[in-house]
């Protein structure tokens, strides 16, 4: 579940073939590249696609992942996928996931990821100002009175 | 790390260029797959092979995964997998994981997975008990005096 | 290039970070199943989904692929998959594909795949006369006069 | 199948879990992936890395791929892909497969790939003459006499 307020990004898209496996089902490994398009989808939302950030020489390394299965997804299902930062410090970030059944809304896995902001070589760097504002003013809900 | 005296399998392989992503190493979500080629190893060291159990009709299903990333694997580069059995419950299962560079024995990832035997229609079982004693077996290194 | 009068299915997503490889582009592998992707997309317009023969216990198995790779797509860029009847015949059919950067129209894979119908048992069978009139009324674009 | 005295690079792994589809079988687009695991085996046999090109600043494009699928492997099975140059040209080179069932030597798949020396900018270059010359010598079987 997302904290209040927070500002969530939902892409929708049908399961491949490819991704099933031979329990009929989703492979649970397909997932986690389902969570990859939630922040690939986050950042546009943001005004700001991830390849911008990887131009100007960062990346947001993934240095923890962590995904619960609660029900299974099949073959030509739409599914969403819902993104928030769940939590916004000055090196790193942790993403938090819901992927759901996009017709009945039903939460099929929940996750979060933790990731650190890298040079290209591979050094740990604050995350650059300008990706740090945008982040932090699209975390949150405004609330316009 | 795994528990004193813990049966460790361990599966050696090597990184395929697929698994690569555009920041020139292993993308993430590979690791997931790795794993599960740990537990297949674990499987086969015990005189049984996975799809066995499946011929049985009941199958291990994930409910959850958990992986740090604390170096990167990079294309060709020799890894192994070493799998044991975290914690062994009537329904349920945790495997330990450590995903290393089989060269120098740096650690790349560690990781756990859950998982939760059910039958064809889904549901939740007791781990049929001839799998079960032989988990229980080899889960231990047996120190004969 | 499709034949003439050819009835086209277009389906458009975004290339995912996971699909890259370490030269920075889409592995070629990962146009195999935007391939299948196509087919899904022409299977839903034809107002059945795949899903629907699989449940009827037929399957279209993949005989042979074969793909040309002209230019590279890059993660987060917009591609779409256009997909056709290039041959029914009575216990096969052959697609025609395309390829193409969503943007400008570029193409950058053309292919084609053969598939059998089979029976759960992977005996070849007929393709099911409901099927095949269904792919059939479908594969050429209708000219009202 | 290779052409007479060809020297052939053939390297053994089991079919990964993931790599199933819910046709219960190894999903075809896995096998494009082993196509490419047997060029590095090709690569490692030859004495020189597919990376080490790479290092250069170089690298062989996929142009091309065609596969014939004429029986499925399933999970756990033991499968051997065998590869071999089939024609060597200044600019390009084409290599043959086939991957086999590695405890029967049944035929599953069969298939070509085109590659094309890029370098870093993309543009088509020669092959470089220290490769070119390795290529071509362990081409052939050597018989000596």
């Amino acid at each position: 579940m997302p904290p209040e307020n927070r500002r969530i990004a939902e892409t929708t898209f049908r399961v491949r073939f490819a991704e099933t496996d031979q329990m009929q089902i989703v492979h649970h490994a397909a997932y986690i590249v389902y969570l990859e398009e939630g922040r690939s989808e986050l950042g546009r939302q943001f005004g700001a696609s991830y390849s911008v950030l990887e131009d100007a020489g960062f990346s947001l390394a993934v240095t923890e992942i962590q995904a619960k299965y609660l029900a299974s997804a099949r073959y030509d299902q739409r599914i969403a996928v819902r993104t928030w930062i769940e939590e916004l410090r000055s090196r790193s970030l942790i993403y938090g996931y819901e992927i759901i059944n996009a017709e009945n809304r039903q939460v099929l896995v929940t996750g979060t990821s933790k990731h650190v902001c890298i040079d290209r070589q591979g050094q740990v760097r604050r995350i650059p100002e300008a990706w740090r504002q945008t982040l932090e003013n699209h975390m949150i809900l405004s609330t316009t009175i």
